[in-house]
């Protein structure tokens, strides 16, 4: 099998991954932090591990408290259901958001009443910071959230100028990272982000089961998962610590080690360089195919590792059931739970895209079969 | 080390365990459901048949929803949540609820309004059937969420009698599996019981990063985690499916084909009957221990697992430290994240019960060597 799903989740892990979740299993999976017993001690000094790794990536101080969640997901509805708005506030969205995102917010704004609106893009489906600028001189943004390599196009969004406009307004902003942690560096030093959502099972090649949410601006945040923390155990209010009030019920610490191991692999600029060269070369390829039509940037630059693409007169879906049944190549076709990119790029009429996700652990002849595939059912 | 903390995860898991999440990891370890090539199609099979497995454990049948999630902690949350109230409902939990529906209850209540009861206990530290039925008779209850075991005492509370004695008012029954399944037998066909929430990592021998519930009687729930679930993703609602919606974001097959194994080889008669021995051998020895005082029910029939005791004028935790640093012994020490029965057993002046947490992996020789070191600290 050829595996290009990468933007659902990266597959294969590095071996240390691998090796370091077996090994937890069978010899550390006991509940860290609550006993008071050597290897309950070492689970708890595996995860402090683990969240200093993560505040090293992104070049965070020791004052950012990072919250470890079972996915980005629940990380996203703890950040976007905790935050407190007002009935007027203004919710800015990228177009690109994720329905981890989009889906929240509308629910979040319904129960409140604020309004949610999408930051302008240009015909080059690209962000357009000057009618971004103009939008928030009309109408203030309250909170900015945006996700930073969209997983439908691979389009890396200017998150650092979006964040930057919207301070000057004093808007809280929450960076969505599950497709660029690891992959597109990210330093909080030079981008004026709140709070940066981080998926483990994506860009960092660490497992399903652990993700979670930097918080950069020690932004406080109303509880939305409740229970058991293995402090306080007598309040029946969660206990008022950065990252314990948002970390209810055992941490998994097989998952937690798994993206231990990830994270002293990563290398955000070698895989970066990797899988553009990869996607340039897929890019090259496909362009020059008839029938074929793909959803990229403008600037090719600001782009990296998902390609997306319809076939003239095809269902995606389609394209997608031949490419694993004749060719054995795993691709993902659909809307990719992004529901408002669909009304810019058009791509309805094939019921969403075939979307090709590149990884570390794809090579060149992976590409070539592919298109070769590709030229077979679209020729 | 001697490990006796498996009421907040039992260690070891079976051989089995191990092996299927390390193939998984290394051979299936793709995004379930979303995919549309061979092996995402065989992670959604893996999925069905886990829930299977649950289905029939507790002989439920085909129409219950099972919706996996990643902890017992969430799908508490989402049936807490989720569950529609009224102002004047009343809600009635055990004394010996977990943090995970205790605090729960009390945030849900404090936006609500409900009025919270606990089901009355009597100096046995047993449930009294005759005051519930004259406390439901005097206070309607809407809803009752009631632990099957007790993470603190181990004591096996009557739920069946309890959840019959609610239906008799139409209250909604939920009940708390976490240390009891797979250990004590649960049947839905004798048992009116809508939700029965369950974790992975417990009694059941599986993996952390897995849990769930069980929707027996197709109970409407509101959504509380929300994004992205591989369908209808351009719709902002969360899609009206009995599992799909309270299943946002990828599933965590690694942990499910744990969950899998450890349910093929779980053997529910056979493990009560070996924890109930070896709980049995260690009552019989430590209540010969002078100066150590136990919290067990009246009828020890209604026992198993887990044993909470205090050593007269000792700190619970130095007991923890002493066993841990001079006698490699894991037991839990505090007030086990359960916050209303300590107001009962009174061990508050100890800071906490020591809580030994017996598993089907221990033996009499663990029991005996955690014996002898009792007896020279207590002694």
């Amino acid at each position: 099998m050829i595996y290009l799903d990468n933007a659902a989740t990266t597959f294969p892990k590095p071996e240390s991954v691998y090796v370091a979740m077996d090994k937890t299993n069978r010899e550390l999976c006991v509940n860290a932090g609550r006993g008071s017993y050597r290897i309950a001690r070492e689970a708890s000094e595996l995860i402090a591990d683990t969240k200093k790794l993560l505040r090293d990536l992104v070049h965070a101080d020791i004052d950012s408290a990072v919250v470890f969640s079972p996915s980005i997901t629940i990380s996203l509805n703890q950040i976007i259901k905790g935050l407190s708005y007002t009935k007027n506030a203004v919710v800015y969205v990228s177009p690109y958001e994720h329905n981890a995102v989009a889906r929240t917010v509308h629910l979040v704004s319904q129960k409140i009443g604020f309004k949610v609106k999408q930051l302008p893009i240009n015909d080059g489906f690209e962000i357009d910071i000057d009618k971004i600028k103009y939008e928030f001189s009309k109408e203030k943004p309250s909170v900015v959230i945006c996700t930073h390599v969209s997983n439908v196009t691979g389009y890396v969004l200017p998150v650092s100028e979006i964040f930057h406009e919207a301070k000057q307004f004093n808007a809280i902003c929450i960076l969505d990272s599950a497709q660029s942690l690891g992959l597109v560096p990210i330093d909080v030093r030079s981008m004026a982000v709140d709070i940066i959502a981080f998926a483990g099972h994506k860009t960092l090649y660490g497992p399903f089961g652990i993700g979670g949410f930097l918080n950069i601006s020690g932004i406080s945040l109303g509880e939305v998962i409740t229970g058991g923390t293995g402090s306080d155990s007598l309040n029946l209010e969660m206990p008022d610590h950065p990252e314990g009030r948002y970390e209810a019920a055992s941490a998994n610490i097989v998952a937690i080690s798994g993206l231990n191991a990830a994270l002293k692999e990563v290398n955000t600029e070698e895989n970066f360089l990797k899988e553009k060269e990869l996607t340039d070369y897929f890019i090259g390829r496909v362009s020059k195919l008839k029938n074929i039509k793909t959803f990229l940037p403008e600037n090719i630059e600001n782009h990296v590792g998902i390609v997306s693409f319809v076939v003239n007169g095809m269902a995606s879906e389609d394209i997608g059931t031949i490419l694993d049944e004749d060719f054995d190549i795993a691709v993902r076709t659909g809307y990719h739970c992004a529901p408002f990119i669909h009304d810019y790029i058009g791509d309805k009429k094939n019921s969403g895209t075939v979307r090709v996700g590149i990884g570390i652990f794809n090579s060149k002849a992976d590409i070539d079969i592919l298109i070769s595939s590709l030229e077979d059912i679209a020729g």
